[in-house]
Protein backbone atom coordinates (compact mmCIF):
# COMPACT_ATOMS: atom_id res chain seq x y z
CA UNK A 1 0.00 0.00 0.00
CA UNK A 2 1.68 3.69 -1.04
CA UNK A 3 1.80 5.45 2.31
CA UNK A 4 3.75 7.85 1.55
CA UNK A 5 0.77 10.75 1.16
CA UNK A 6 0.33 10.30 5.02
CA UNK A 7 3.97 9.73 5.83
CA UNK A 8 4.12 13.07 3.94
CA UNK A 9 1.67 14.65 5.77
CA UNK A 10 3.09 13.87 9.43
CA UNK A 11 6.18 15.39 8.56
CA UNK A 12 4.85 18.43 7.64
CA UNK A 13 2.08 18.37 10.96
CA UNK A 14 5.79 18.09 12.59
CA UNK A 15 7.26 21.02 10.56
CA UNK A 16 3.80 23.15 11.73
CA UNK A 17 4.92 22.31 15.40
CA UNK A 18 8.22 22.89 15.15
CA UNK A 19 6.96 26.54 13.23
CA UNK A 20 5.32 26.96 17.16
CA UNK A 21 7.93 26.37 19.14
CA UNK A 22 10.12 28.95 17.45
CA UNK A 23 7.27 31.30 17.84
CA UNK A 24 7.62 30.55 21.66
CA UNK A 25 11.24 31.02 21.79
CA UNK A 26 10.74 34.19 19.38
CA UNK A 27 7.80 35.70 21.73
CA UNK A 28 10.30 34.86 25.08
CA UNK A 29 12.39 37.58 23.69
CA UNK A 30 9.70 39.87 22.19
CA UNK A 31 7.20 39.85 25.46
CA UNK A 32 10.37 39.47 28.01
CA UNK A 33 9.12 36.60 29.05
CA UNK A 34 12.16 34.34 30.84
CA UNK A 35 12.48 30.82 30.94
CA UNK A 36 11.09 28.76 33.11
CA UNK A 37 7.68 31.33 33.13
CA UNK A 38 5.19 31.20 30.63
CA UNK A 39 2.45 33.28 31.97
CA UNK A 40 2.84 37.48 32.83
CA UNK A 41 2.42 38.85 29.35
CA UNK A 42 -1.16 38.20 27.49
CA UNK A 43 0.70 38.54 24.08
CA UNK A 44 3.14 35.53 25.02
CA UNK A 45 0.35 33.55 26.21
CA UNK A 46 -1.81 33.42 23.75
CA UNK A 47 1.67 32.33 21.30
CA UNK A 48 2.33 29.99 24.17
CA UNK A 49 -1.35 28.61 23.50
CA UNK A 50 -0.90 27.89 19.95
CA UNK A 51 1.70 26.02 20.70
CA UNK A 52 0.41 23.84 23.45
CA UNK A 53 -2.45 23.56 21.47
CA UNK A 54 -0.93 22.30 18.31
CA UNK A 55 0.58 19.69 20.20
CA UNK A 56 -2.66 18.17 21.80
CA UNK A 57 -3.68 18.24 18.58
CA UNK A 58 -1.13 16.49 16.98
CA UNK A 59 -1.28 13.98 19.26
CA UNK A 60 -4.73 13.07 18.15
CA UNK A 61 -4.37 13.54 14.21
CA UNK A 62 -1.30 11.71 13.69
CA UNK A 63 -2.51 8.04 14.79
CA UNK A 64 -6.33 8.62 13.23
CA UNK A 65 -3.86 9.92 9.91
CA UNK A 66 -2.35 6.57 10.07
CA UNK A 67 -5.11 4.16 11.15
CA UNK A 68 -7.47 5.93 9.08
CA UNK A 69 -4.46 5.12 6.22
CA UNK A 70 -4.40 1.33 7.00
CA UNK A 71 -8.44 0.57 7.52
CA UNK A 72 -9.30 2.81 4.84
CA UNK A 73 -7.46 4.89 2.02
CA UNK A 74 -3.90 6.79 2.14
CA UNK A 75 -5.12 8.72 -0.80
CA UNK A 76 -7.95 9.90 1.49
CA UNK A 77 -6.31 9.84 4.91
CA UNK A 78 -3.65 12.32 2.84
CA UNK A 79 -6.48 14.27 1.60
CA UNK A 80 -8.15 15.09 5.20
CA UNK A 81 -4.84 15.65 6.60
CA UNK A 82 -4.44 18.73 4.40
CA UNK A 83 -7.19 19.99 5.49
CA UNK A 84 -6.23 19.14 8.78
CA UNK A 85 -2.88 21.14 8.27
CA UNK A 86 -4.81 24.13 6.71
CA UNK A 87 -7.20 24.73 9.86
CA UNK A 88 -4.31 24.18 11.27
CA UNK A 89 -2.46 27.17 9.78
CA UNK A 90 -4.91 29.12 10.09
CA UNK A 91 -5.75 28.74 13.85
CA UNK A 92 -2.06 29.30 14.70
CA UNK A 93 -2.28 32.70 12.37
CA UNK A 94 -5.51 33.65 13.67
CA UNK A 95 -5.08 33.05 17.11
CA UNK A 96 -1.28 35.15 17.39
CA UNK A 97 -3.40 38.10 16.18
CA UNK A 98 -6.55 37.61 18.94
CA UNK A 99 -7.87 34.85 20.73
CA UNK A 100 -11.65 35.60 19.76
CA UNK A 101 -10.23 34.67 15.75
CA UNK A 102 -9.25 31.05 17.12
CA UNK A 103 -12.57 29.48 16.30
CA UNK A 104 -12.77 29.16 12.24
CA UNK A 105 -8.83 27.36 12.16
CA UNK A 106 -9.92 25.12 15.26
CA UNK A 107 -13.66 24.02 13.51
CA UNK A 108 -11.69 23.03 10.20
CA UNK A 109 -9.18 21.09 11.81
CA UNK A 110 -11.49 18.95 14.26
CA UNK A 111 -13.64 18.65 11.41
CA UNK A 112 -11.10 16.33 9.74
CA UNK A 113 -10.09 15.05 12.67
CA UNK A 114 -13.26 14.03 13.56
CA UNK A 115 -13.50 12.24 9.65
CA UNK A 116 -10.27 10.59 10.34
CA UNK A 117 -11.08 8.96 13.79
CA UNK A 118 -14.69 7.97 12.82
CA UNK A 119 -13.29 6.64 9.24
CA UNK A 120 -11.38 4.74 11.00
CA UNK A 121 -13.26 3.15 13.70
CA UNK A 122 -15.73 2.37 10.30
CA UNK A 123 -13.05 0.47 8.56
CA UNK A 124 -11.90 -1.19 11.56
CA UNK A 125 -15.60 -2.45 11.97
CA UNK A 126 -15.96 -3.23 8.62
CA UNK A 127 -12.42 -5.69 8.65
CA UNK A 128 -13.88 -7.17 11.40
CA UNK A 129 -17.13 -8.24 10.19
CA UNK A 130 -15.33 -9.01 6.90
CA UNK A 131 -13.46 -11.74 8.86
CA UNK A 132 -10.15 -10.16 7.67
CA UNK B 1 -1.14 -10.85 12.85
CA UNK B 2 -4.45 -9.33 14.19
CA UNK B 3 -3.67 -5.58 14.98
CA UNK B 4 -7.50 -4.84 15.19
CA UNK B 5 -7.58 -4.41 18.92
CA UNK B 6 -4.56 -2.24 19.92
CA UNK B 7 -6.39 -0.62 17.02
CA UNK B 8 -9.77 0.26 19.23
CA UNK B 9 -8.16 0.61 21.93
CA UNK B 10 -6.20 3.71 20.05
CA UNK B 11 -9.50 5.26 18.95
CA UNK B 12 -11.04 4.70 22.35
CA UNK B 13 -7.74 6.47 24.14
CA UNK B 14 -8.21 9.24 21.26
CA UNK B 15 -11.65 9.32 22.88
CA UNK B 16 -10.81 9.83 26.43
CA UNK B 17 -8.12 12.26 25.22
CA UNK B 18 -10.92 14.66 23.36
CA UNK B 19 -13.37 14.01 26.37
CA UNK B 20 -10.67 15.48 28.94
CA UNK B 21 -10.38 18.82 25.90
CA UNK B 22 -13.93 19.43 25.99
CA UNK B 23 -13.94 19.60 29.90
CA UNK B 24 -11.46 22.37 29.54
CA UNK B 25 -13.61 24.09 26.87
CA UNK B 26 -16.79 23.50 29.46
CA UNK B 27 -15.39 24.71 32.61
CA UNK B 28 -13.37 27.79 30.89
CA UNK B 29 -17.41 28.88 30.68
CA UNK B 30 -18.33 27.87 33.97
CA UNK B 31 -15.82 29.28 35.85
CA UNK B 32 -15.50 32.45 33.55
CA UNK B 33 -11.51 31.39 32.94
CA UNK B 34 -10.78 33.07 29.22
CA UNK B 35 -8.73 31.96 26.71
CA UNK B 36 -5.59 31.97 27.00
CA UNK B 37 -5.25 32.21 30.88
CA UNK B 38 -4.97 28.68 32.58
CA UNK B 39 -4.81 29.33 36.11
CA UNK B 40 -6.92 31.78 38.45
CA UNK B 41 -9.99 29.32 39.66
CA UNK B 42 -9.14 26.08 41.03
CA UNK B 43 -11.82 24.08 39.99
CA UNK B 44 -10.37 24.81 36.13
CA UNK B 45 -7.29 24.40 36.86
CA UNK B 46 -7.75 20.45 38.32
CA UNK B 47 -9.64 19.80 35.15
CA UNK B 48 -6.74 21.49 33.04
CA UNK B 49 -4.73 19.23 34.42
CA UNK B 50 -6.64 16.13 33.75
CA UNK B 51 -6.22 17.05 30.64
CA UNK B 52 -2.48 18.10 30.34
CA UNK B 53 -1.89 14.47 32.47
CA UNK B 54 -4.61 12.43 30.22
CA UNK B 55 -2.41 13.65 27.37
CA UNK B 56 1.05 12.91 28.97
CA UNK B 57 -0.04 9.36 29.61
CA UNK B 58 -1.42 9.14 26.05
CA UNK B 59 1.71 9.62 24.47
CA UNK B 60 3.81 7.16 27.20
CA UNK B 61 0.80 4.50 26.00
CA UNK B 62 0.42 4.33 22.47
CA UNK B 63 3.87 3.69 21.85
CA UNK B 64 4.38 0.90 24.37
CA UNK B 65 0.79 -0.71 23.07
CA UNK B 66 2.07 -0.88 19.83
CA UNK B 67 5.44 -2.34 20.55
CA UNK B 68 4.10 -4.66 23.24
CA UNK B 69 1.12 -6.10 20.18
CA UNK B 70 3.71 -6.04 17.64
CA UNK B 71 6.78 -8.10 19.44
CA UNK B 72 4.36 -10.17 22.42
CA UNK B 73 0.73 -10.40 21.63
CA UNK B 74 -1.81 -7.43 20.54
CA UNK B 75 -4.42 -9.56 22.08
CA UNK B 76 -2.69 -8.95 25.96
CA UNK B 77 -1.94 -5.75 24.38
CA UNK B 78 -5.58 -4.87 24.02
CA UNK B 79 -6.09 -6.63 27.37
CA UNK B 80 -3.64 -4.20 28.90
CA UNK B 81 -5.04 -1.15 27.24
CA UNK B 82 -8.58 -1.44 28.67
CA UNK B 83 -7.49 -1.90 32.57
CA UNK B 84 -5.23 1.39 31.32
CA UNK B 85 -8.25 3.15 30.12
CA UNK B 86 -10.42 1.64 32.82
CA UNK B 87 -7.74 3.77 34.99
CA UNK B 88 -7.41 6.93 33.21
CA UNK B 89 -11.31 6.97 32.94
CA UNK B 90 -11.43 6.95 36.67
CA UNK B 91 -8.79 9.20 37.31
CA UNK B 92 -10.43 12.07 35.11
CA UNK B 93 -13.61 11.55 37.19
CA UNK B 94 -12.08 11.58 40.26
CA UNK B 95 -9.24 14.31 39.65
CA UNK B 96 -12.15 16.20 38.18
CA UNK B 97 -14.09 16.39 41.80
CA UNK B 98 -11.02 16.80 44.19
CA UNK B 99 -7.31 16.59 43.62
CA UNK B 100 -6.57 13.63 46.25
CA UNK B 101 -9.17 11.46 44.54
CA UNK B 102 -7.10 11.25 41.65
CA UNK B 103 -3.98 8.24 42.96
CA UNK B 104 -6.24 5.54 42.44
CA UNK B 105 -6.92 5.74 38.71
CA UNK B 106 -3.14 6.93 38.02
CA UNK B 107 -1.99 3.85 39.60
CA UNK B 108 -4.21 1.44 37.75
CA UNK B 109 -2.85 3.05 34.35
CA UNK B 110 0.65 3.98 35.77
CA UNK B 111 0.66 -0.31 36.19
CA UNK B 112 -0.86 -0.77 32.85
CA UNK B 113 1.35 0.76 31.25
CA UNK B 114 4.93 -0.20 33.15
CA UNK B 115 3.63 -3.90 31.70
CA UNK B 116 3.28 -2.76 28.61
CA UNK B 117 6.23 -1.18 28.54
CA UNK B 118 8.47 -3.80 30.25
CA UNK B 119 6.65 -6.67 28.34
CA UNK B 120 7.36 -4.78 24.75
CA UNK B 121 11.24 -4.52 26.29
CA UNK B 122 11.52 -7.93 27.22
CA UNK B 123 9.92 -8.96 23.74
CA UNK B 124 12.43 -7.25 21.83
CA UNK B 125 15.62 -8.82 23.98
CA UNK B 126 13.90 -12.26 23.38
CA UNK B 127 13.23 -11.48 19.41
CA UNK B 128 17.06 -10.72 19.36
CA UNK B 129 18.15 -13.41 21.22
CA UNK B 130 16.14 -15.91 19.02
CA UNK B 131 18.08 -14.18 15.89
CA UNK B 132 14.97 -12.99 13.98
CA UNK C 1 13.93 -5.20 8.05
CA UNK C 2 15.25 -5.24 11.51
CA UNK C 3 13.90 -2.36 13.32
CA UNK C 4 14.41 -3.71 17.02
CA UNK C 5 17.25 -0.97 17.36
CA UNK C 6 14.43 2.35 16.65
CA UNK C 7 12.16 0.02 18.85
CA UNK C 8 14.62 0.18 21.38
CA UNK C 9 15.00 4.17 21.30
CA UNK C 10 11.27 4.66 21.56
CA UNK C 11 11.02 2.67 24.75
CA UNK C 12 14.48 4.77 26.24
CA UNK C 13 12.92 7.81 24.83
CA UNK C 14 9.57 6.75 27.09
CA UNK C 15 12.10 5.91 30.21
CA UNK C 16 13.38 9.22 29.85
CA UNK C 17 10.02 10.97 29.62
CA UNK C 18 8.92 8.75 32.38
CA UNK C 19 11.25 10.15 34.77
CA UNK C 20 10.80 14.06 33.84
CA UNK C 21 7.28 13.07 35.50
CA UNK C 22 8.66 11.72 38.65
CA UNK C 23 11.20 14.46 38.74
CA UNK C 24 8.14 16.60 39.07
CA UNK C 25 6.19 14.59 41.69
CA UNK C 26 9.34 14.88 43.53
CA UNK C 27 9.68 18.70 43.24
CA UNK C 28 5.58 18.97 44.00
CA UNK C 29 6.89 17.41 47.77
CA UNK C 30 10.21 19.34 48.08
CA UNK C 31 9.24 23.03 46.92
CA UNK C 32 5.33 22.54 48.22
CA UNK C 33 4.10 22.91 45.08
CA UNK C 34 0.30 20.97 45.46
CA UNK C 35 -1.33 19.47 42.50
CA UNK C 36 -2.96 21.38 40.49
CA UNK C 37 -1.06 24.28 40.55
CA UNK C 38 2.56 24.35 38.48
CA UNK C 39 3.33 27.90 39.51
CA UNK C 40 4.33 29.52 42.43
CA UNK C 41 8.43 28.39 42.90
CA UNK C 42 11.10 29.09 40.32
CA UNK C 43 13.15 25.49 40.46
CA UNK C 44 9.64 23.70 40.59
CA UNK C 45 9.01 25.53 37.65
CA UNK C 46 12.35 24.43 35.72
CA UNK C 47 11.74 21.13 36.92
CA UNK C 48 7.84 21.26 35.38
CA UNK C 49 9.31 22.76 31.84
CA UNK C 50 11.76 19.74 31.58
CA UNK C 51 9.08 17.58 31.59
CA UNK C 52 6.61 19.53 29.10
CA UNK C 53 9.63 20.45 26.79
CA UNK C 54 10.51 16.47 27.26
CA UNK C 55 6.99 15.66 26.00
CA UNK C 56 7.03 18.38 23.53
CA UNK C 57 10.34 16.92 21.57
CA UNK C 58 9.24 13.42 22.18
CA UNK C 59 5.38 13.91 19.78
CA UNK C 60 8.13 15.76 17.02
CA UNK C 61 11.28 12.54 17.75
CA UNK C 62 9.14 9.42 17.41
CA UNK C 63 7.36 9.85 14.32
CA UNK C 64 10.44 11.04 12.29
CA UNK C 65 12.08 8.36 14.20
CA UNK C 66 10.34 5.83 13.02
CA UNK C 67 9.67 7.88 9.39
CA UNK C 68 13.76 7.09 8.75
CA UNK C 69 13.58 3.92 9.90
CA UNK C 70 11.04 3.08 7.06
CA UNK C 71 12.09 5.15 4.56
CA UNK C 72 15.91 5.21 5.08
CA UNK C 73 17.78 2.94 7.79
CA UNK C 74 16.78 1.76 10.88
CA UNK C 75 20.53 1.70 11.79
CA UNK C 76 20.73 4.69 11.13
CA UNK C 77 17.82 5.77 12.84
CA UNK C 78 18.86 4.48 16.16
CA UNK C 79 22.25 5.88 15.74
CA UNK C 80 20.45 9.21 15.82
CA UNK C 81 18.53 8.43 18.58
CA UNK C 82 21.04 7.68 20.71
CA UNK C 83 22.30 11.32 19.83
CA UNK C 84 18.87 12.41 20.68
CA UNK C 85 18.63 10.50 23.98
CA UNK C 86 22.21 12.07 25.06
CA UNK C 87 21.15 15.14 23.74
CA UNK C 88 18.09 15.37 26.15
CA UNK C 89 19.70 13.96 29.08
CA UNK C 90 21.99 16.71 29.05
CA UNK C 91 19.57 19.41 28.58
CA UNK C 92 17.03 17.56 31.61
CA UNK C 93 19.95 17.51 34.27
CA UNK C 94 21.22 20.98 32.89
CA UNK C 95 18.00 22.51 32.85
CA UNK C 96 17.44 21.05 36.63
CA UNK C 97 20.31 23.22 38.11
CA UNK C 98 19.55 26.45 35.91
CA UNK C 99 17.81 27.75 32.90
CA UNK C 100 20.41 29.07 31.70
CA UNK C 101 22.55 25.71 30.76
CA UNK C 102 20.03 24.56 29.11
CA UNK C 103 20.88 25.12 25.62
CA UNK C 104 23.57 22.30 24.68
CA UNK C 105 21.96 19.46 25.51
CA UNK C 106 18.80 21.40 23.28
CA UNK C 107 20.79 22.13 20.70
CA UNK C 108 22.42 18.76 20.49
CA UNK C 109 18.66 16.81 20.02
CA UNK C 110 17.24 19.68 17.80
CA UNK C 111 20.32 18.66 15.22
CA UNK C 112 19.12 14.64 15.43
CA UNK C 113 15.34 15.63 15.11
CA UNK C 114 16.48 17.97 12.00
CA UNK C 115 18.97 14.95 10.32
CA UNK C 116 15.72 12.54 11.45
CA UNK C 117 12.97 14.45 9.62
CA UNK C 118 14.92 16.49 6.63
CA UNK C 119 16.36 12.46 6.25
CA UNK C 120 12.68 11.20 6.15
CA UNK C 121 11.44 13.82 3.76
CA UNK C 122 14.48 12.75 1.31
CA UNK C 123 13.54 8.97 1.62
CA UNK C 124 10.05 9.74 0.82
CA UNK C 125 10.91 12.00 -2.40
CA UNK C 126 13.71 8.87 -3.21
CA UNK C 127 11.29 6.22 -3.51
CA UNK C 128 8.53 8.36 -4.98
CA UNK C 129 10.79 9.28 -7.67
CA UNK C 130 11.88 5.68 -7.56
CA UNK C 131 8.00 4.54 -8.74
CA UNK C 132 8.09 2.73 -5.77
Amino acid sequence: MVMHFPAIITLLALLLFTVTIFAVGAARIKYGVKAPATTGNENFERIFRVQMNTLENLVLFLPSLWLFSEYLSPLWSGILGVIWLIGRVDYMLSYMRSAEARSRGYAISALAFLVLAIGAAVGIVMRIMAGL
